[in-house]
C-alpha cells in the first residue's frame, strides 16, 4: 500500500501553467491506489498532522510566532466543508483557528475588503483555515460585477502585497482552489434535494450560479495566474473525488508543517530542580 | 458490553448536596465496565454526539438561535484540555467556538469580569467550550485574593443571573467541574517533567499552586453551593480516569443535544421546482 503520495502533493498540484478550463477534475494527481487505500492512507496521514499540529501549537505557546494558514476556494459542493471536517478534525480543536466567510455583512461592506481578513488572522502557533477568503473579492464580485472593475482590478496587486506581508509575519499560507465538474456539481447538488437531512445545505441560488461557470472558470484562472507567487503559491485540487481531496489536503499541510522544521520547544526551567520541588509539594 | 452510561450522566455526576472533600476522584459514577470497554463505548457515543451537532448546526443556519456551551474547570491537570482534544475533537470543527480563559489581559482588567466571556459566547447553532470560565473570578481570585472579599462575594449572584440570562436567551449551559486527586496531580505534573514532549505544559506555578489545594476544595465547594442552579447546573467529575472524564462528558452533551429535540431544518424551498430547475440547469 502508498504510505504516501507518491510525489509531493505541492509539485502534484502545482498552479502554475495550468489552464483549468483542461483540468481533468476527476484526476488524482500524485496518487497511485484506489478509494480504498487512500481511505486507509487517510487515516494514518491524519496522525502525523495531527502530531505536527500539537508542535506547532506548542511552540506557539513557547513564543513562536508562526503559524499555517490552509484558504480554501470553491464553487458550491467543491466540498470546501469536507476538508474542514474530515482534515482540520483530525487535529487539536484548541489549535484552530477557523472562519468562514460569506456575504459582506453591512458593517463589513463599509471597510476595506481585507479588513475583516485581518481580524480572522490565524494566531501564533495555530492552524487557520479560511472556509472562502479575500478571494471572493476577485471571483463572486468580478463575476457579478458587484463593484466596477476599476474596484476589483487593483485588488489582485493588494492581495499578493497583503499576503507578502503575511509571510514576512510568519504565516505560511497553504492556497487550495478545489474544481469539480459541472455534472459532479449537478449530482451533489441533487443529493441536496433528494435527503432531508441535506435540505438546509441547499440554496436555489446555487443552481443560478450555475449559469455563470464559463465566468467563474475565467475568474479562477485570472486568480491563479496573478496571484499564485513563489512565497504564496496557489495548488488546483481535482475534486471529484472527495476522498481524494481529503487526502491531497492532509499532505499539502504536512508538507507545510514539515518545512517549519518543528520541534517540542526546550525546557525554559531547570527540570532536576522542579523534579526536586514536585517532589516535596 | 455496556451501550451507554448505566444512568444518565446528568444524574451520576449531579453536584447537589455533594461535598469535594469527600469525593472518591477515581470512582466512575454511572458506567459499569472497565477501561477497554469504556474507550469502546466513547467511540461510539461519539459519533452519536458529532450526529447531534450536525443537527445542531444545521438548526441554526436555518434561523434557530439556540447553542449548546460547555463550560470546563478544575484544577492544573485535570484534563480540560483532553476534553477539547478529544471529546470536543469529534466533532465538526465549523460548528465549534471555543475559547480559553487565562489571566486576563490589562485590556480585560479594566472591564467587567463577564465582559470577555461575553464576547466569546457561541454563536446561534454552535457547540461553545470555554476551557476555565467566568468562575476564574471566584476561584483564583479568590483563593490568591487579587480583589478584596467584597468584590468578589456578589459575583455568585451576578453569575446566577448572567447564566439565567443566556439560558433565556436560548444557550443550554453543560458544566462540568473536573477533580484529581492531589496525588494524581503529582504523577501528571512528574509527566510533563519527564517527557521533552510535555515540558512545554509544565509551569513552575503549578507547583506552588498545590499548597493552596485547601483553598481551593473550599472555593470550589462554594462554586457549586452558590452557583448550581435548575437552569445551570454544575456536574461533578471525578477525572483521575481519563478515559471515564471524556465517555462522561460526552454523555453530558449528548443529553444536553438531546433535551433540543433536534430534528433537521424543514426545506424552505419546494423541492419538486427545485429538482427540475436544477435537471435544465
Amino acid at each position: 500500500m502508498a504510505k504516501r503520495l507518491a510525489v509531493a502533493a505541492s509539485d502534484a498540484l502545482k498552479a502554475d501553467g495550468l489552464r483549468i478550463a483542461e483540468l481533468d477534475t476527476s484526476g488524482r494527481p500524485g496518487f497511485v491506489g484506489d478509494k480504498k487505500a487512500g481511505t486507509e492512507l487517510l487515516a494514518k496521514r491524519a496522525l502525523v498532522l495531527s502530531d505536527l499540529q500539537e508542535k506547532l501549537y506548542a511552540n506557539g505557546r513557547s513564543g513562536d510566532k508562526r503559524s499555517v494558514l490552509l484558504v480554501l476556494q470553491g464553487m458550491d459542493t467543491a466540498g470546501k466543508g469536507g476538508i474542514v471536517r474530515h482534515v482540520i478534525g483530525s487535529v487539536d480543536p484548541q489549535g484552530v483557528d477557523h472562519a468562514a466567510f460569506g456575504v459582506p455583512t453591512p458593517e463589513e461592506k463599509r471597510h476595506h475588503f481585507l479588513w475583516r481578513i485581518r481580524k480572522a488572522l490565524p494566531r501564533a502557533g495555530q492552524l487557520g483555515v479560511f472556509d472562502r477568503s479575500h478571494y471572493e473579492d476577485v471571483l463572486v464580485v468580478r463575476v457579478h460585477n458587484l463593484v466596477p472593475s476599476t474596484e476589483w482590478e487593483p485588488r489582485y496587486d493588494e492581495i499578493n502585497a497583503f499576503e507578502r506581508e503575511l509571510v514576512d509575519e510568519g504565516v505560511t499560507l497553504v492556497k487550495v482552489a478545489m474544481f469539480v465538474s459541472l455534472d459532479e456539481q449537478k449530482k451533489r447538488l441533487a443529493e441536496r434535494l433528494e435527503r432531508p437531512d441535506k435540505y438546509w445545505k441547499f440554496n436555489a441560488a446555487d443552481i443560478d450560479e450555475r449559469a455563470f461557470w464559463p465566468a467563474y472558470q475565467a475568474a479562477y484562472q485570472t486568480m491563479l495566474d496573478r496571484t499564485s507567487t513563489a512565497y504564496a503559491p496557489w495548488h488546483v485540487l481535482p475534486a471529484d473525488h472527495k476522498w481524494y481531496s481529503r487526502l491531497a489536503v492532509t499532505e499539502l499541510l504536512i508538507e507545510a508543517l514539515e518545512r517549519l522544521e518543528l520541534d517540542w520547544p526546550p525546557a525554559t526551567f531547570d527540570v532536576e530542580e522542579q523534579r526536586r520541588r514536585l517532589a516535596q509539594a
